[in-house]
């Protein structure tokens, strides 16, 4: 690879389009994962891929939900949530908790109640969190976790997102 | 994979360890990204794999870094950072820009201004950022930027970090 050749980009004393900034993201790998909580008695999730790690002590993630999103009202009023993390198989969960109607979402799929919160069964690990902050970023709200359950199954391969398509990974 | 096995974990009333929050989040894949800013007028810079996309409309992407870091204080004195994704073959990139000096971080590594930051040459994509804002998180800051450059090589195969390894990602 030589020097960049620029991708469709904004003028550099203005911001930058959606357009422009979600295909330039799409070069950033992230793994999958499905967010849920409760509302009210019913399991609440949806589908989130910006997910990371923020801080060791204390324990701290982030995990960025829009601010339209009927699981971030669900979270903000449980305070708590879980991030099941998606193995290379479950492309199936990624598209149903990113499309599917809120009932249809869990009626499918396995999960067990874990300190008041749906965790998915099978998925390559879990974590559930205590509600540490929330921050308005743009249309988005990131919701700051503070863990204190997490499991993971067998190592398995994890679902990962690269330019718009889904990847396995081998290690190098 | 059957149900889950728990990880070393903290008790479901407390908070989680950082040992145990640090194996826990080794089960999400990430980018490798160097973050990169002005010292006064050195480059500086940081490895970071805490990355993600936040907001399309305006477009925002937040990076975390630790509250002693250098590369965050300047961060904050000069309002703007660049963020510079690696490719498969660039792990000697990250391990410098985490470990050598600051002297040398660059030295050894070919860059070009850019909107007065050094932009790396041969990433595999790269944005330059406007800081929109800073929110302590823990021991780290939640670095929010607004792109307003951003530019990509051909498609490369991005280094990705998982489970505490360097692997390569396939398309399925």
């Amino acid at each position: 690879m030589t020097l960049m050749t620029a991708l469709p980009m904004a003028d550099a004393t203005g911001p930058c389009s959606g357009t422009a900034f979600r295909a330039f993201m799409s070069h950033w790998p992230t793994g999958v994962s499905v967010v849920t909580t409760t509302d009210g008695e019913q399991p609440a999730g949806c589908t989130a891929n910006a997910v990371m790690s923020v801080s060791l002590e204390p324990a701290l993630l982030v995990v960025a939900l829009g601010t339209a999103s009927r699981t971030l009202a669900a979270v903000r009023d449980s305070g708590r949530f879980a991030l099941n993390f998606l193995t290379g198989d479950q492309q199936h969960l990624c598209r149903r908790f990113a499309t599917a109607s809120n009932a249809d979402r869990f009626q499918q799929t396995p999960y067990h109640w874990r300190h008041g919160v749906p965790v998915l069964d099978e998925v390559g690990a879990a974590t559930v969190c205590r509600v540490h902050d929330l921050t308005e970023c743009g249309d988005h709200v990131l919701v700051v976790g503070a863990p204190f359950w997490q499991g993971a199954g067998e190592q398995a391969n994890p679902l990962v997102f690269y330019q718009k398509a889904y990847h396995d990974l081998t290690r190098r």
